[in-house]
């Protein structure tokens, strides 16, 4: 699984992974709170973007962080101490075989996650194995057949389609997030709501333009340009094209729009 | 531009402007409240689906309502006379000549006009002319290339294209509302904020399911089968399959998502 994870491992990634979570930490993260004492699994913490949010919005819950790469969950842990939080403990594990005993959680946390599974309906099932009955699960994905810009651009969109089409290849599915109802629904959680997370950028939003449009989507679209090349998805002409219009979004009377999805279940 | 109406005249189009306006009043309009006293402008009204919220919202403001259709006027005069409102003035006039002084409005309000005119910058530059200086206008708009969901098909984007194209063929924009900002920008209003309203319909939202997925959106693209074959844009072997793959998104595990934009602007 470690090798086919789309985004790859090198410290440019990390960097975009942090400017993602700075911009996105409000309207994704400020209605997930923990209450004092609770035990919380953050199923595929990577190098710790959110672990870090939840740690801070959630002082007096003890969190357990887990992730498949031993070096992100390193560098996530090195990155927690730095913020001078205590109440996370790492551990390098597989999501499909996690090392806890049966409902041994009060909630599960997920984050970016689902999406790079082959078998993300398993994966919820195996979590929610660990959480208590009457324990929730908090669930967030992306869903990259959510973004739309102005101007339009056919080399744009078959750019972004190389990321989707790469994802799958690898076994992901990063059309997820509007499937998270019926995953949750298929997994057997109760109570499940889902509310989408729309990122909105016109040129009235300087930070975000920069801070989502520039360094977090067309960032991590222009991340795959080798590996697309190489798997012959793309003409190299095209997806370059593609790239410079997605930064021709950013401009002055430029838009761009994106939506995460944020599902939120129940053990019954 | 009356013979150019994409959806056409027909009274199954006006119940689908009903059900249209009744599930989306919330979402839409519910920021939208005028001061007593105030006179505004509601620009192309159509059969009046959005002259009753407004007149009801505000009931102590004075509404004049023109539409470029005499007999849509004659309808929506109709329906706000039956719902007892008072407070509305309707009268049949092109939005590019309009028979009123400059400066002589508060507000103007514009909803899901804009997408029909082959000149939408003109068209806002001549609504501005209208309002007093400090005084504000309110665009809505949709955007079909907004439109996604789960199980996602081949075929049903194939459908919604073809109504794109067909409003793209009679001068209009089917993908205007992610382009609010830019427009307004150019057509020269101050303070200009434009905000998404994302419809999600899952099956825990069944009202949605019916009012929007199924008798909004998918009535839309239905109601320009035949002139979108006609016009040979599509196949009808594709378009029903589109149309039969839209309706699949409203069964139990299915989602479907599109966005409105609506503008807010003011004359310095």
């Amino acid at each position: 699984m470690k090798d086919e994870y789309v985004h790859g491992y090198d410290p440019r990634e990390n960097l975009r992974l942090q400017d993602q979570a700075g911009t996105l930490v409000e309207l994704l993260h400020s209605d997930t709170a923990y209450p004092a004492g609770s035990s919380v699994l953050e199923a595929g913490c990577g190098v710790g973007a959110q672990t870090i949010t939840l740690a801070r919005t959630s002082p007096d819950a003890r969190f357990t962080s887990v992730d498949i790469s031993e070096a992100s969950v390193v560098e996530a842990g090195r990155k927690v101490a730095a913020a001078g939080l205590t109440n996370v403990q790492f551990r390098q594990a597989d999501i499909f075989a996690l090392p806890f005993e049966p409902a041994s959680f009060d909630h599960v946390f997920v984050c970016f996650v689902l999406e790079h599974l082959a078998r993300p309906v398993e994966a919820l099932e195996a979590l929610k194995v660990l959480l208590r009955p009457g324990g929730t699960i908090t669930v967030i994905e992306g869903d990259h057949g959510s973004a739309y810009f102005h101007p339009d651009s056919e080399a744009a969109r078959r750019s972004i389609q190389s990321l989707v089409d790469l994802q799958r290849m690898a076994g992901g599915n990063a059309l997820l997030g509007r499937e998270l109802y019926p995953l949750m629904i298929e997994a057997g959680f109760g109570a499940v709501s889902v509310s989408p997370r729309m990122v909105y950028v016109d040129s009235s939003r300087p930070d975000l333009v920069d801070g989502f449009t520039r360094n977090t989507f067309t960032a991590m679209i222009e991340g795959v340009r080798e590996s697309a090349i190489a798997a012959g998805i793309v003409e190299p002409a095209v997806f370059d094209r593609g790239i410079r219009d997605l930064y021709r979004t950013a401009e002055r009377d430029g838009v761009f729009c994106y939506t995460f999805f944020k599902a939120v279940g129940k053990r019954e």
